[in-house]
């Protein structure tokens, strides 16, 4: 836990106007960082968002706008990623959002100075592309959703829906980090190995059960050596700060495929981020306990069980989907939301599932990414997958145009939307996350 | 299949004396990359196994002893890791082959001049350290062979050993990059929960149930993008070399952990690689049928199913797992046998896996690394891994000292060893894939 600092004061304004418009994913209480590319160069470059605008590190460091913070810091911001600032770690990264905060402000010398530079400082949201925000070196995927395991596993095992290690072990995989992008990529319905006919051979072909699962995912900083742990009192140190994460799934393909080893190409095709990470610095209002189990099941084993994470290990975050058909969109229609929850419904927070990651001494790299698993809370309008709110299709979805949607159709566009809110504290929101099928190859 | 070339001819001798000692893995026409480190400095360097010693890659271009090569080639060969080689691909790889074996005879002008300039070209074994030779974007782990996975299979599901999946689909799932080591770094068994008393909540400590896993490894080269496939008569193409892999697991954490998304902790906390990649053009003469599948078995699918890829897509590489434990190595003892196998018994080829996981479209980039999940034949002689040798520790080995092994010991060193060999053909090996265990921390 980091106490709310001076950078989260509600009463800050900055000369950036609509950082303050109603509803603005990124007032200046935010500060996310991320890695954009202007449209007239190639090169990579760390940005910070600020209401529709992005604050241009390379260019501010040039400025000298950042020279209270120490060469191998500028130098961070100065390269092509995120991963430099995630091997500095928490407190560097505070460091500069600390001057951040200050040039942004319309009530500073430093806010003066900058405001004047706004055209060498600023670029416009929409005059640049967003990038994945760091070299992913490996990413994870939990399941730390207990509503989502025991919705999904009656889907899949109706004798046993959840499993007896559920409640011991943040159950988790290693997914695929090549085909990890941003939002905005193209989702290309991939084809695979699905048996629609159990008294016939299996099928290859278009996946016919393509399914979005709503997660947030944790940015690992900090860097430890094979062998080594993290305990659960320090977990908190290696997390940098959260995206949003997209983890497409071919349904179909996954439950031909699944057993023993888990999702492999139901899953690799592809996963989107949201591309601006909040960090856990701007969520510090937003703490919350973690889940409360319910009585009768057991406590999280000690290396899992720390009392400051019990207390302030959760997010309150709200989280929805939102979904647009082509149709939708040919009859001028906005998105539809298909469902709403909330990140403090995880029976795991992000502590225990990075403690756990490091239990058995792997090591964990600065810009490895950690999902979350879908979140799904206690009531259906908060399950985070088409699986779950359409029972595996059998109850399809009626979208405003009339179309049904069991699964995903071509052309469909999925977004995720996060964000936290709360009296006394500004809105912190993360951007979107999109993603629009494209028919098979 | 690649027709055997002038590099191959069992004829050719080395310079490099040793080269040619009969049982050497580096003869002159195996021609391994690898990366090392000089003992007295920390920049990596690209290199080439000759008998004993390492043909210092950056030395040789220095020299001009590859000025035949491209300029994108000899900048691969200045490089610190694999990769840029492996971007290239295949043909760039044997263009330089082509020269290191003429640079190696010792019946050719450039082999006379080379042998002139023996001491800044090469540089003894054991005076270098061997690094992993690549950056592993991402590392896959498979299952291929299906005595393997019927054996564990009646260990984890005795109702049902061989899923319905299996002779369908080459089952694989994604591994962990970061804690991929190679051969010669320790393995500190690692902690994790593990539920020994099935009536009883799970424990967390150092696992009783280590095992190593007897694998062979491809190295990718070439680049595809996400949504594009790689069919299956283009996968040898994306196949650089081989190595040998110890994909060491904590049997009793897998038990535990593994349902219902795979293996995970059980299996991240190392991984050991054998550092020389032997090339695929060196295993030319070694080319097999594919497994031939029992009647009855279905036919793979068309995706996985190539004629050259049938009749050409095996190795006969033999492969075995050698123990010493501490009380041997006092005693004097060498280290004794567990098994021995042949990776032509594997139900699927490297080209049928590769085809597979791009099948998706998910991308493959230069230096990941696809496992084949641990060779084990018909033979209970051929069985690699422990838990299949003593049947989940039931049936402990006896070693010479009169110790028992149902699991492996603090203490132990595993030694794989792989190796081609036939009349006509030069033996080509893959030096040793070694780990010595240490005790839990």
């Amino acid at each position: 836990m980091t106490a709310p600092d001076e950078t989260l004061d509600v009463a800050l304004r900055s000369w950036v106007d609509d950082a303050q418009a109603p509803g603005a994913d990124f007032p200046i209480q935010n500060l996310p960082f991320g890695v954009f590319r202007h449209d007239y160069e190639e090169r990579p470059r760390v940005g910070i968002a600020i209401g529709t605008h992005v604050l241009d590190c390379l260019a501010a460091v040039r400025a000298g706008m950042f020279d209270a913070l120490s060469p191998p810091v500028r130098d961070a911001l100065q390269s092509w990623s995120l991963n430099a600032l995630m091997a500095l770690g928490r407190d560097d990264a505070r460091a500069v959002r600390r001057v951040a905060s200050r040039l942004l402000r319309d009530d500073t010398d430093d806010g003066r100075s900058a405001h004047a530079m706004r055209d060498v400082l600023l670029v416009r949201m929409d005059r640049v592309g967003m990038l994945v925000p760091a070299e992913i070196g490996d990413y994870t995927d939990f399941y730390a959703s207990v509503f989502h395991a025991t919705n999904v596993g009656a889907l899949f095992r109706p004798d046993q829906p959840l499993l007896p290690n559920y409640k011991y072990v943040p159950i988790g995989y290693h997914g695929r980090a090549s085909s990890v992008v941003a939002s905005g990529a193209p989702v290309r319905r991939p084809h695979g190995q699905r048996r629609p006919d159990p008294n016939a051979p299996p099928v290859f072909g278009p996946s016919a059960g393509l399914d979005y699962e709503l997660e947030v995912a944790v940015w690992v900083c900090g860097e430890s050596t094979i062998g080594e742990t993290v305990p659960i009192a320090r977990a908190a140190d290696r997390m940098f700060g959260l995206s949003l994460l997209n983890d497409w799934s071919a349904r179909d393909v996954q439950s031909w495929e699944y057993q023993p080893l888990g999702p492999f190409l139901a899953k690799n095709f592809l996963t989107t981020v949201s591309p601006w990470v909040v960090t856990i610095d701007a969520l510090a209002p937003f703490r919350a306990p973690a889940f409360e189990r319910p009585a009768g099941d057991p406590a999280p084993l000690p290396y899992l069980n720390d009392a400051a994470d019990q207390a302030h290990g959760g997010f309150d975050i709200t989280l929805e989907v939102w979904l647009s058909s082509t149709a939708m969109r040919e009859q001028g229609m906005a998105p539809v939301r298909l469902s709403s929850g909330n990140l403090r419904t995880m029976y795991w927070t992000f502590a225990q599932m990075l403690a756990h990651h490091a239990s058995g001494g792997c090591n964990l790299r600065p810009g490895d990414l950690l999902g979350s698993g879908t979140v799904s809370g206690p009531e259906k309008s908060s399950r985070g997958c088409l699986l779950e709110l359409t029972t595996r299709g059998a109850e399809p979805l009626t979208l405003p145009t009339g179309e049904t949607r069991a699964f995903l159709a071509d052309g469909d566009e999925v977004i995720l939307k996060g964000w936290c809110a709360r009296d006394g504290a500004a809105r912190i929101g993360f951007g979107d996350c999109r993603g629009i099928v494209r028919a098979a190859q």
